[in-house]
């Protein structure tokens, strides 16, 4: 595919616009960062009753893969950035080569697709789980047979969000597994025996110039993130480890924009990379209320060719996902001392479904 | 005129309609601190190409006065409110007979007319510059020739930012400046000889709560905010009684929402009530970066019925309203570290115009 060669000289300014594909809760939280530095936003979604409906400029409401859509969206946007990773190849393709979009296509090919990602990180010596592709069942068991170990099914691509993913304990499952997953393209993997999870949120802007937030702890339930807390509490000899992969990772792909990439922490400390997000990031929401700058305002500085922002945090945060009902107990949370309450304004609540985050913040020197 | 009673139990929930009179840069950041809390927003301005255009949810463009835009607006709002307060006493009077108004209408009464906020604040023994009211020219001179002092003539109605103010140092200059201010009703007041100027932002709520943030440093250039400071650098004691005067006007008018009253102080440690806002204030927008919780927030949690959220601040700051054309040197105060921009997404800059600000961080312990 061809891209339009990166002007590192690209300069979106304040009344300038801003494209996003997408429109859930990441598109609405730009958006807003958007909109206070006087950028406007153009927001191509497939759903017109979405979260960044209410405070885009202008929404192009749509099939992803409409050219006449997709040429209204590219002539509009002096930049074009994504909210999530899984857009339509051809999407992308058409729309790189008519206006700059950042990150760059080669992220996409690399995160859309789990083998493409740990073979890329595997690649640059970033330690990930083991891992084999899956072409049909008995890959599975060949793998299982070999490591003696639980491991974890995984569809290539389209996952988020703990979506597409089973765990196997022992080979005699494989089968049903595999069936779970629809018998789609897979990878399978060790499942990694971790005591802590955290991520590394960090952003590159078009001169290569790399800053990172302080590492975040995370913790998932049933795959979906549940808390994220600051400071970590993890000794900076790992973490140290994590940034410098992180690092590696933006400059082998020329990333422009915030990235997250997701480690796993065993006993014995050491890291493995699990995830990569070529985009703002779930773990990276405390920044709107802990930080001098979020990440959702450095990457949009990023993209826009502005000077980066200060990545320090002013306040220690726990940050806790609203899932579904939980919604419902917004009192609660809005009661809370010093605790800031998002809320994405999703019309329907379903289980599980993202419908917004608090953030209690904590004295740092406390 | 006849309101609707106040109701202490309403709870405007996320989901719910906020109506805000006004579409300038005040109902802009309310509209954006109301949809990160998940309140939708009705705008109703005068002017389609406002900077709340936007951000609202829904927009009603029209005259202040048309009776079937202020029924469809107060049908579809949970609670009203206003940013600016200079808005018709007949479209307030039809609104609040229909809809909760918060803050209520008696304050519009007050701080609408010069002489009523005077007269007011003194009946509550909150020290002001002598005054005296003007129905005609001769009422000027003959206070001068009492005070002896250089005065401010002042229009009674329609008068922020400086506009409608006009400074008299000599008697002689009285029939000239009473002209200037197109022979309106108007008073005329001592010129205090000041060291400082602050201000005190509160809030209350329906069930009588009040609490401020802590007090700020104004700096006025040709009667427009210059630069709000925090902290302000003045002595408790001083402060201390300026919050006391503003928990005795809202307690006096049972106010519920943000309110601002702005002060002066002599050097000899004496403060005079200069102006009362009743709704969020420039000299409060720091509070969007440098506190846990914003004006604009505490605003919409007391209106709202929500329980008020903290006043502390975890930063000291500097806030820099952006005039006219110095927001082309946007990029300037975005180079800055740990510097908040936010610009209002006003179509036409003129001179003077506020077009956005900018907050620039401290932290507290330094």
């Amino acid at each position: 595919m061809v891209q339009k060669p990166v002007n590192p000289d690209l300069l979106v300014k304040p009344g300038d616009n801003l494209g996003i594909i997408g429109g859930g809760q990441l598109g609405r939280m730009l958006a807003l960062e958007a909109k206070r530095l006087g950028i406007k936003t153009l927001i191509y979604t497939e759903q017109e009753d979405c979260p960044a409906a209410a405070v885009a400029d202008k929404l192009i409401v749509g099939p992803y893969c409409d050219a006449t859509l997709l040429d209204e969206f590219s002539r509009d946007c002096a930049v074009i950035t994504y909210e999530f990773e899984n857009i339509p190849v051809a999407m992308a393709d058409y729309l790189a080569m008519r206006t700059e979009m950042r990150p760059g296509y080669d992220i996409l090919a690399v995160t859309q697709d789990r083998l493409s990602e740990k073979s890329f990180l595997n690649a640059l010596s970033i330690p990930t789980a083991d891992f084999s592709a899956v072409s049909f069942e008995g890959d599975v068991k060949h793998f299982m047979d070999e490591s003696k170990k639980p491991v974890m099914l995984k569809t290539r691509s389209m996952g988020y969000d703990g979506k597409g993913q089973v765990a196997i304990e022992s080979a005699k499952n494989a089968t049903m597994a595999y069936y779970d997953i629809k018998e789609v393209p897979a990878i399978v993997e060790e499942k990694i025996d971790f005591v802590q999870e955290f991520s590394i949120i960090g952003v590159r802007n078009a001169h290569g110039e790399f800053v990172h937030y302080v590492p975040v702890d995370n913790v998932h339930k049933d795959g979906v993130l549940h808390t994220s807390t600051i400071p970590s509490g993890l000794p900076a000899e790992v973490t140290n480890k994590a940034i410098k992969y992180t690092k590696q990772i933006v400059e082998a792909l020329q990333y422009i924009g915030v990235i997250a990439v997701e480690f796993f922490v065993t006993k014995d400390g050491n890291i493995y990379a699990n995830e990569i997000a070529p985009r703002v990031h779930n773990s990276g929401h405390w920044t709107l209320d802990g930080c001098y700058v979020s990440q959702f305002e450095q990457h949009i500085r990023a993209i826009c060719g502005w000077t980066l922002g200060s990545m320090d945090y002013h306040s220690n945060a726990v940050m806790h996902n609203l899932l579904g009902s939980e919604v419902d107990n917004w009192q609660e949370y809005a009661d809370k001392p010093n605790a800031q309450l998002h809320i994405y304004g999703k019309s329907e609540v379903r289980k599980g479904r993202k419908m917004g985050h608090v953030t209690e913040l904590y004295p740092r020197a406390g």
